[in-house]
C-alpha cells in the first residue's frame, strides 16, 4: 500500500475513500483471520489521516469532528475494525485535549502529526481491576483492563487506574504503550470487530509520572470535558451507521448482479419485484433518518466543541441528547438493514467468500458496548422530564 | 376569536401558536362535532396567515416553505383538520402558482392576500367523474367529485375534469366557489379529520373561462411545475409529524399529573417507572427521525423552488425522494406514537374528554391518502436501481 | 329480538352466532351512542347464555371455560361492549364460586340460571375508596369505586371494600345491585368499550351481611381460588382475539368488494395487488399465533378448574404463565390488524358509517385493564429465573 | 461417541438428547470448521434414529411427523447443521414413499432401518442445469445441481433432471450415492449451517434405471404426494424454532451466571434488571408462539398422512397453511430471539469460544431456502381470498 494524502492533492475523504477501496479487497479475508491489521495501520499512519482531528497549527489537517466521523464512516462500510480504531484514535486524543493542560495535550498532538503516532485506549472505567500505588513524584498502574481497543500496534495508550487511597477515583493518564510493565495480550477472538484487537492488558508495576496524568481540569470535570464520552457514543454511532452503509451498498451490488427472480414474481428481473423494492424502501428510509441524525449531533458537537471552556452544562446536554438519539437509531437501523440484506440477496449470498455476514456480526458486536435500554431510558427521562443527560463515561 | 399577525408585532409563527392554543380549547369539541369550524376559519382569515406562503410584493407574508410547513405542524398538534385545510389552502396557491400564467396568478395571490381568501379542493385526479364538455371559447364541468377538503366556506377552489375529446387530458381550473352550478355536499363524517370538509361536490354545466384553465405551462408539465405534488406530499408529512407531537405532548402532560405507578413498579413516581422512560425514549427517538427528515426535505424544497423553471428533472428528483423518505418515516413513528401514548397514560386517559385518541384516528385517516406500500415501493426503486420517482399527482 | 337458546335445538355457539349477527346490525351505531344497551342485553338473557358457564346440575348449561370464550370471541367479532360484560357476568360468577362456601354460590348460580340474572362488577381492587365499618353480624360499605363494568342493568353486584380495621384486608360481597344505597352513576364516556358502563359507582352505607361476604375460602386463598385472576386475564386475550378477528373479517369483505388496485398495481384486482396480500398474510400469522394460543391456555385453564381443590401452587402457575402469554400475543396482534387493516381497505373505509376504526378503539381501550410491561416483565421472570407468577388480582 | 438407542431402554427423543448433548461440546469448534460431521453422523447411524420415521413393519421406529420433528428440535438447539441433515434424511424417505411404487420404496425403507443408511439430497428443482438422456430401459443423468444438503457421505441419494425430450419434466430418482459419475464437490462455504454439506455436485453420465426412477405415483401428482414439499417446509419451521430455543437457553444460561447489572440499573441482580426481565418476556412469547403453531402443524400433517391416498386436496390446503404459517412465525420469532440475546448477554457474550452467534448465522441461512415474501404472499390469497396454496416444491 502507498501513502495517499502526503502524496497528492487529495481532500481526506479523497483519501479515505481511496484507503477504504484498498482495505475492501481484503476485508472479508482479514475479517476471518483476525489480529492487527498492521498492513491497513501502516497505510493509515502513511496516509496522514491520524493527524485528520489535530488543528492546523500542531500540524494536523484541523478537521471538523463531523469532518472526522465522514471519514470514519468511509472506512466502516468496508472495514469497521479499523473504523474503530481509527475513530479511538481520534478520541484519544479529544481525551487529553479535554482533561489535561495545555502543555500536556500540546506536545502530543504536535509529536502524533510529525510522526504519525496511533493512539489506543485502556481506558474501560467498568473494569476496576488495576490501581494505584502512590509514591512521592509519581505512581505505579498494576492490574489487568479488558476491551483496549486498538492498543496492539500502537504509540500511546491511555490507561485508567483506580486510586483506592483516594476514595476510588479514576486517574487517567497518556503513556507511551512500549513502557516498562505493559503487556498486550491479543486476546480478542470475538464474532465481531475482529481486527480492533479489544483484547486485555496488563499493567506490572507500570509507573507513570505526573506528568502524564490527565489531571486539569480532570475526566468529566466541566461541561466541556464532558464532551468527551459523547464523542465516544458518536463515533459508535457512525460506526453503525456506516457499516449499515456498507450493508446496504454490498447488498444493492449483488441485487442487481446475481440475483433472479423467484419463481412465482410476476417481475422479469429481481430488481423490479415489489417485495425486493420494499425492502430496498425500508432500508433507505432507515439509513437516511440514522444519517441525519448522525449528521445533526455531529453539526452540535462541532458547535459545542467550538465553545469550549464557555460550554455550559445545559448546552452539553443538548449535545448529549442529540447523539443519544443519533446513536439509538442507527444503532436499530442498522441491525435491521443488516440482518434484512439477506433477504434480497438470497441464500447463495451467504457464502463465505460474500462475507455478508460480517457487518451483522460487527454491528452486533460493537453496538454492546453499552446496552441500548439505558440509552433509551436516559432519552425518556429527556423526553418526559426533561432531565438532561447526567454526565458519566457512558452519557 | 380576535385578529392575531394584523394587531401586533407577532411573528407569523407566534400569530400561528397564539391561534392553536385558542384552537386547542375546543379541539375535542369539535372533533367530536364535525362540520365545518367556521369561527377558527374565520380567525385564520383574521390573522392574515391566508397570506403566509404569498410573496411579499403580492401583499404576502413571503414566509418560505419550511416556516408554512412550521405552521402547518403548529396547528396540526392540536387540531389536525385545521392544520390540514391551512395547508391545503397555500398548496392550492402553489398549484395556480406552477400550473398557470403570471397573469392568471398574480392577481389571484393580491386578492387572496388582501381579502383573505380562502382556498378550497375539488382536484382528486383519481375521480374521474366530473368531465368537460367544450364550447367556443369556454368550457362546462360536470359530474361528481370526492375528497374535496376544504371546499365548504372557501372563495377559491381548484377543480378538475376529465377532457374525454382531448384524449382523457385533465383540466384543472381555479374558479371562484360560488360559482353557479357547484354544489358542495357537506357529507364528510368519517372516524378522523372530521372537520376538514373533505366530502364530495357535484358540478352541474359549471361554466369554465380559458382564464379559469391552469394551462401554462399546466398540469405536471415542467420540473418545477412538478413540485406541486412534493408540496402535498410534504404538507402529510408535516400533518403527520404534527399530530405525533400534539399526541406526545398531551400524553406527556397526563402522565406527569394523572397517573401512578403500577403497583408492581419499583418507582415511587409515574414518571420514574423504566418501562414509562422507556416508552418516552422511543417516542423521542422516532419523532426526532421524523422531524429532522420533515425539515431536511423543506430546506430541499425552498432550494428547488428557488430554481423556479431553472430547475432539472434530476434535481425535482431529489427533492422527491427527500419528501418521500420524510413522508414514509412520519407516518410509521406518527402511528407508533399516537397508539403507544395510551401505554403510558393508562386506562382513564380513554375518557372522551381527555380526547387523546382523535391523534390516532386523525393520522390513520389522513395517512390513507396515498398508499405507503407503494412509496416505499418508489423509494426502493431510487435506492436500488437509482431511478429517481417519476412525477405523478400522488409522487 | 327474540330468544333462542331456548326455542330451539341450536348450540350455545350457535345461539351465539345468532344473537351476534343481530348484534352486528347496530353496532356501528351502538358504539357512537354509547350507554348501555338494554335490548342486547334482554335478548342475552332470553337466550339462556347467562347460565353457560353454569353447571347443569345448578340449571346451567355446563360448558367448559374453553365454549364460554368461544362465545365471547363471537361477541367481540361485533360488539366487544357486549362481550366484555358477557364475558365478567361469568367471571362474577366463578369469584362466588371459588371465594365463597356452596352454600352461597349454589343457590346463587340456581336463581342466576332459572331468572337469566345478570352480574356486575364493582371489584376494582386498586381503587381502595370503598371502605368497610362493622357492626355486629353485618357491615356498611361506604364510599367510591370506577371502573364498575356490567353494573348497570344488573342483578347482581360483585363489590368491594377495604377494611382498615382489619389491617386494610379487601373484602368482597355479592349483593343485589337493587339494594338500598348503592348509586351507579352511567358515566362511562370513554372512546371505546362504550357500551360496558364501566363508570363509577357510589355506596352509601350499604348494609352487606355476612352471608353477602366472600370469605371462605376468600379472595386469592388456594392455588384454586387464585384461578379467578387468571379467567380475567383470559377473558381479555380473547376479547382482543374477537375484536381482531372481527376487525379482519370487516376489512376482508371491504377490500374484496368496496376498492380498486392502486394505479401503480400491476394487479388488475386489489385483491390481488402483492403489496395486499402481504398484510393479508401478516394478519393471518397474527391471529393464528394469538388463536392457537388462547385455545392452549384455555385448555390448560379447564384442566386446572377440574382439578378444583386439588390444584397445586404450581400447577396453578403454569396456567398463569399461558394466558399471560396469550393476553401479550392477543393484544399485540390484535392491535396490529386493529391499526394495519386501514391499509388494506383504504380513505374510504374511513366512513362513519363502515365504523371499522370502533376495533382499534375497543381493543386499544381494554388492553390497558393493566399494563402489558409488567405482564411481560411477568413472563421475563418465568423464562430467565423459572418463577411462577405470584397471583394477584391481576396475575 | 457410542451407540446409545439400541443399547439401552431410552426412548427416541431420551437418545436425541443424549446425542445432542455430545453433539454440543464440540458445536462451536465444528461451527468453525465447517465440513462433514463423520463422528456425529457415525453416532447417529449408531443410535438408530436414522430409522426413525420408518414404520416398525420395516425395521424401523416408526415415529410419527411430530415426534420426528421433536428430535429435529432437539439436535437443532445445539447444532441445527445435523438437525437439518437428519431431517432432510427422513425428507428423502418421504420423497420415496410419496412418489415411487410400494415395490420400491419397502425395500428402501428395511435396508435404511437394517443398514442405518444416510439418505442426501440432490433434487434442487430451481437448478436446471442437471438433464436426462434417454435410451432403451435407462437413463442418463448429466450436468450440475446446488444446494445438495447432506449428500457428503450418505448411502442414497435423491436426485432430479430435467428431461427436455418430455417437455422439461423433472425427473427424480433414488441411487446409491456411490453410483458411477458421482462428484460431491464438499465445496460449502457458507456463514452459516456450515457442516450440512450443502455444496454442489455433478453428475457425469449418471446410469439411472427405471426402478430407481420415482414415476409411479410421481412427483406432486396427487394430494398425498403433494405433502412432500409441506414435509420440507414444517422441516425448516422445527429447525428455526430449535435454534432459536438453544440460542435462548444458552443465552439464559449467560445472563445467569456472567453477567452483571448495568451501573444505573436499579436491581442488584442483572437477572431482576426490568430491561433484561422484558426482554425474556419478549423471547418467551415469540417461542411459545412458534412452537404452539409448530405443534399444531405437525399435528395436522400426521392427520393428512393418515389418510394415504384418501387425502383431498382441500384437506392437503389446509395443512399447507398450518406449515406456512408456522414457518413464518418461526422464522420470524427465530431471527429476532437470535439477534437480541445479546442484548441481555452483552459485550462479553460475543467471544469466540461463547459460539452465540452461530445462531443467528444458522437460522439466517437456513432462512433463505424460500423467501419469507412470497410464503406471506400464499398466506394472504389464502385469509383475503380463501386460495389454498397451490402445490409446488416450495408450497
Amino acid at each position: 500500500m502507498t501513502a495517499h494524502l502526503q502524496d497528492a492533492a487529495l481532500s481526506p475523504l479523497q483519501t479515505a475513500r481511496e484507503l477504504a477501496s484498498e482495505f475492501a479487497h481484503s476485508a472479508v479475508e482479514r475479517d476471518e483471520r483476525g489480529g492487527t491489521p498492521i498492513a491497513q495501520r501502516d497505510a493509515l499512519r502513511a496516509s496522514g489521516l491520524l493527524a485528520l482531528s489535530i488543528p492546523v497549527q500542531f500540524g494536523g489537517l484541523g478537521a471538523s469532528w463531523r469532518e472526522t466521523f465522514e471519514v470514519v464512516r468511509e472506512f466502516a462500510r468496508v472495514d469497521s475494525s479499523i473504523a474503530h480504531v481509527f475513530g479511538f484514535h481520534h478520541l484519544m486524543l479529544a481525551t487529553v485535549r479535554l482533561f489535561a493542560r495545555p502543555e500536556q495535550w500540546q506536545p502530543w498532538f504536535e509529536l502524533t502529526a510529525r510522526k504519525n503516532w496511533f493512539w489506543g485506549n485502556a481506558l474501560n472505567p467498568l473494569d476496576t481491576r488495576t490501581t494505584v500505588r502512590n509514591f512521592a513524584g509519581w505512581r505505579e498502574f498494576s492490574g489487568k483492563k479488558s476491551f483496549c481497543s486498538g492498543a496492539s500496534d500502537s504509540q500511546m495508550l491511555i490507561a485508567s487506574a483506580v486510586d483506592e487511597s483516594a476514595g476510588g477515583k479514576l486517574l487517567i493518564a497518556a503513556i507511551p504503550s512500549s513502557r516498562t510493565g505493559i503487556t498486550l495480550h491479543d486476546d480478542w477472538d470475538n464474532m465481531g470487530q475482529r481486527q480492533t484487537d479489544s483484547g486485555s492488558a496488563t499493567f506490572e508495576r507500570v509507573r507513570v509520572e505526573e506528568s502524564d496524568l490527565l489531571l486539569d481540569p480532570g475526566p468529566l470535570s466541566t461541561p466541556f470535558a464532558c464532551l468527551r464520552p459523547l464523542i465516544a457514543q458518536l463515533h459508535f454511532a457512525n460506526i453503525f451507521l456506516g457499516i449499515a452503509q456498507g450493508a446496504f451498498e454490498e447488498a444493492r451490488q449483488y441485487t442487481l448482479t446475481e440475483t433472479r427472480p423467484w419463481f412465482k414474481s410476476g417481475a422479469t428481473q429481481n430488481h423490479q419485484d415489489p417485495y425486493v423494492l420494499g425492502h430496498y424502501g425500508d432500508f433507505w428510509v432507515g439509513l437516511e433518518s440514522a444519517r441525519l441524525l448522525v449528521e445533526h449531533a455531529a453539526g452540535l458537537l462541532d458547535k459545542a466543541w467550538a465553545k469550549g471552556s464557555r460550554l455550559s452544562s445545559a448546552e452539553r446536554g443538548q449535545v448529549a441528547v442529540a447523539i443519544a438519539t443519533a446513536k439509538v437509531a442507527a444503532n436499530r437501523h442498522g441491525l435491521e438493514v443488516c440482518s434484512k440484506v439477506f433477504e434480497v440477496t438470497g441464500a447463495r449470498a451467504t457464502h463465505t467468500a460474500v462475507g455478508l455476514d460480517r457487518h451483522w456480526r460487527n454491528l452486533r458486536t460493537q453496538s454492546l458496548h453499552d446496552p441500548l435500554d439505558y440509552k433509551l431510558q436516559e432519552l425518556g427521562d429527556w423526553a418526559l422530564n426533561q432531565n438532561l443527560p447526567t454526565p458519566t463515561f457512558y452519557s
